[in-house]
């Protein structure tokens, strides 16, 4: 792991660091916000997971995250939303290739030799930062925004036991159904639909929910609003009775301007759930 | 005047917006925040500057401080930091020609056409928002960052009554001695220096102050200490007298990570004198 910079805030540290994956198998970068209790001891960590496009930068920088989870005392982890690099399969559309990983492991051409962002943020990441940083592995919770809700939703029912409490701003909630999904799913794991169905939040919320809390957060502005699909996901957490809340917020778009106004709420929602 | 985006934050709404200024003989964008206060009447504003290569954008999408001016119930203005367009004459540094305007009027050439950002600044920005938005013209504030401080320091003392409060982030603080200035006053306003003076905060305070209160924060692992000569503007404040603080912040170094950490008190000290 090497050091690529890092700056005093709120108190602790936000660095970036990069390292070579075994998961995506080529140099991973990621942002990760120490507070200042770091300094006497491991901590309770946040994972952040970004959209369609976003790399380990923009929630870093524009989400206003590093106030709240400096009075909270955790940690923040951002981490890239895909493989990069000359060698990393790319494609001329914005929502496939470099910035779109899905958090998933890609398992059709060219894709399946890198795109293996489900193993990153499962499985890679979390050793490199355990290794690397006083962060506690026992008290860890996920957020995302748009394509990393999905990947939060998803990962936080798919692993049960990992995270105490999962949040999501506009998440992409329904993809076996919507343009965001079925395109990604088509191209990275092929034609069979049965092996999408693991990846769509909804489904997994009808079938076995989360054992901790869930907040969801979408603006009634968004002009994603057909393809993110909240109505499926608010449907099937009523069905379910999965605690929580989907909440509608009025006139809020998709930026993070929408994000940052709630981020607070959403870090004291996991703050309560890791300092329990 | 048209509109580039608008989005909901923090209740209030963060624009962006273009018109055709004369000061600057170009077309100029600008970032303002109104908070939720400004559906019913006119609201204070507080002025944001930007430093070196940074357009409207930078603390508008990084500094967060959308959040605290919500609470605050005040303005930000983000202006640019120079003329902007392929007729506006350029430099390949990058601290000379777009993106370094220096908030000074140009009188030498290629410069003089466009590079008056003074006038942009003091003159014709505030008619266009006190125009088209519910702004009190009467209840105006100012800050900056770098050489963004090093404006809004020049702009409040020379022009006495426009302004209530007045702070800083990292200000260059001494341009007529610094590399940070020098290069830029000989290109911009020539080799006579005595037209530099009034563009020096540290000469400003020595021979008039400023009538309300002064904040500057410094970062003490900042890269740039040496061009920024913090020393002369504190050495100048404390033989004035000048109510206010220069605080030299442990570790902190000039990046938005800092900005962001401290926007907080410089909203609340900017906040406690619009509202007075």
């Amino acid at each position: 792991m090497r050091t690529i910079s890092e700056s005093r805030c709120f108190g602790g540290v936000q660095g970036v660091y990069a390292h070579a994956s075994d998961a995506t198998n080529c140099e991973m970068t990621f942002g990760l916000f120490l507070p200042e209790e770091a300094e006497f001891g491991p901590v309770p960590v946040l994972w952040y997971l970004s959209g369609l496009t976003c790399t380990h930068e923009n929630a870093m920088v524009k989400a206003g995250a590093q106030k709240w989870a400096a009075e909270a005392g955790v940690a923040l982890v951002f981490p890239d939303t895909s493989p990069r690099g000359d060698e990393v399969p790319d494609h001329p559309s914005y929502d496939l290739g470099h910035g779109a990983g899905f958090y998933i492991n890609a398992t059709e051409q060219p894709w399946a030799g890198h795109y293996r962002m489900w193993d990153y943020i499962a499985e890679d990441l979390p050793r490199v930062i355990t290794a690397n940083f006083p962060i506690e592995d026992e008290r860890q919770s996920i957020c995302g925004h748009s394509m990393g809700g999905h990947g939060a939703l998803t990962l936080a029912m798919s692993l049960p036991g990992r995270f105490r409490s999962v949040s999501a701003f506009a998440p992409i909630s329904h993809p076996t159904a919507s343009d965001w999904g079925r395109k990604h799913f088509l191209n990275y794991l092929g034609t069979d639909e049965a092996t999408w169905a693991p990846h769509d939040a909804t489904l997994l919320m009808r079938e076995r929910g989360f054992e901790g809390e869930v907040l969801v957060d979408q603006g009634t502005a968004d002009p994603y609003l057909n393809a993110l699909m909240p109505e499926a996901l608010a449907e099937a957490m009523c069905t379910r009775r999965q605690p929580g809340a989907v909440r509608m917020q009025r006139g809020y778009d998709h930026s993070y301007f929408f994000i940052a106004s709630f981020m607070g709420d959403h870090i004291a929602f996991h703050a309560e759930a890791l300092h329990r």
